[in-house]
């Protein structure tokens, strides 16, 4: 597992390249939450901070090889965002039904994009670094990418070190494990709670039971939260049975109306899966610990007609 | 005038109370293009930070006697964030028209609300002020107001010292001097240039004659961009006139597609008045040095329902 060395090395890889996002005081939410908002990341997600991060960390040689990805989007802008910064060839497969703001933010990016079913992802991506000599960059079941998202965990508590609860949003779990481990190193005393949508919850579901069960692709596509689609590796498995205090899930109803509260209130665009952990502050405050709260709003890329059709919702309901 | 040690003053008033937002590159808006998102604040703008820094700079007694203020509505929330965290009593003087999500944030804080003709609003605040024993803390005619407005330029110059232009949104004009009083004091060779609503162009009118020419208030209450229908003080003129290198104006519907894309593509919630500056980089580059740009996104409370049009709109022209 990775620890908190590895993080702090991630940090000053990823200087100048990832926003250094700030906490902010929610009052209007609630008045002991704070948001961490990554939505304001260059690819409008955390990702960026994995992504960098390793690609970082592989040989110049390899740079130049180019990498590759299998993403639903905000992975696949990241890299596509790092390979950019360094000037390496990247490829990213795609599943089919992915939205397409996210498939024309990484071809923007200058990204090579193949499409694939979505149970092909891993095989295909596979075949084509073979073929090409590409370095795979997986979306979380790597150390680096865990290392990287990890620092949004060290600059929560340089930035409220008295934080005593921590939500962050489970797909993978790339971003979990390296906030937890983060967390729990520098605030042993903060509890750190995943939040994942309840038709996605085999993270959960897995903890519940001591072992890895993976949730069958059609299950886990029914939550419209696409970035959270994706099951727990054994290695972010590893990391959260060890080292999260428990796991929360919210209703697709909870996180849809909080899409429209942050962007009312915090003044954030957020994606459903961005918004699942305040959402699990808003709505299971009982299954929660007490105390000063940071909500990781991991990301923002949303079709503007959805978020339009929940801004007129709330209104039309108030 | 207010100097660059008036600002490190209020740098250090606002430690721990104004959110230190971060510059966030922009690719996908600009290349050179940074934003300096104040939307971020905790009222939803940038006039926290002169209102704590003026709140804080009152005597004990003053503070416990209370404050009251006009605004058409960010600087009444920031006046009563403020005083919410010093436990000081606020009245806050608003026209009416404002608009009502203004209103209730403001109420929301504790703040009494006294709703007036836009015309009798500085007339009724200072009647008060003397009734009661208020300190008026002015929105922008005030120096420890355009001292704290001015951390802004501040924390450019710090995040990116090889800055070349800072567009700015004008209204009353204090935002704009404090900004330009930092950034040329510490990056002189970057241009500040101002950024007004051609249907309230009362501070262009005025620089372009080297005399304040005040508009009448219906001229102003044409633009959607509520922020910005107030007036240029003598205190704010002398300012501009000396430190700001330059003037733009830009159109209702330039305002209004900005506002759609910072929430696309930004990911961030603008107010017609916090988008003007990157207005101005879209649409008026022949007007604006070259190089590195910051756009200063001055708030974000607007009306969801007019948000959730203008990305319906957009989404119709595409």
């Amino acid at each position: 597992m990775i620890t908190i060395d590895d993080v702090r090395a991630a940090a000053k890889s990823i200087t100048g390249v990832a926003v250094r996002t700030p906490l902010l005081p929610s009052w209007a939410i609630g008045p002991d939450l704070w948001l961490k908002p990554e939505n304001l990341q260059p690819v409008g997600a955390f990702k960026v901070r994995g992504a960098v991060h390793a690609l970082l960390s592989l040989s110049p040689e390899a740079q130049a090889a180019g990498v590759i990805t299998h993403s639903s989007g905000n992975h696949g802008q990241a890299l596509a965002y790092a390979a950019r910064v360094v000037d390496a060839p990247v490829v990213v497969v795609v599943p089919e039904g992915a939205p397409t703001v996210k498939i024309e933010a990484i071809r923007a990016l200058g990204a090579e994009i193949v499409v694939v079913a979505p149970a092909e992802r891993e095989s295909r991506t596979a075949e084509l670094a073979a073929e090409r000599g590409l370095t795979i960059i997986p979306p979380y079941d790597h150390r680096h990418i865990i290392a990287g998202q990890g620092t949004i965990g060290l600059e929560i508590v340089e930035d409220l070190p008295e934080v005593e609860v921590v939500l962050v949003p489970v797909g993978g779990g790339g971003l979990a494990s390296g906030v937890a481990t983060a967390v729990k190193a520098l605030a042993p005393g903060a509890a750190v709670i995943g939040v994942e949508p309840a038709l996605a919850a085999d993270a959960a579901d897995s903890l519940a039971h001591g072992q890895l069960r993976p949730w069958t692709t059609e299950e886990r596509y029914r939550t419209m939260a696409d970035g959270l689609r994706t099951s727990l590796s054994e290695l972010t498995f590893a990391h959260l049975r060890e080292r999260l205090d428990g796991i929360v899930t919210v209703s697709e109803e909870e996180i849809l109306t909080t899409v429209s509260l942050l962007a009312r209130s915090a003044r954030i665009v957020a994606e459903p899966s961005g918004a699942v952990a305040t959402a699990a502050y808003l709505h299971h405050r009982g299954e929660l610990p007490p105390g000063r709260t940071v909500a990781v709003v991991s990301g923002g890329n949303i079709d503007p007609a959805l978020l339009a059709g929940l801004l007129i919702a709330e209104e039309l309901d108030t």
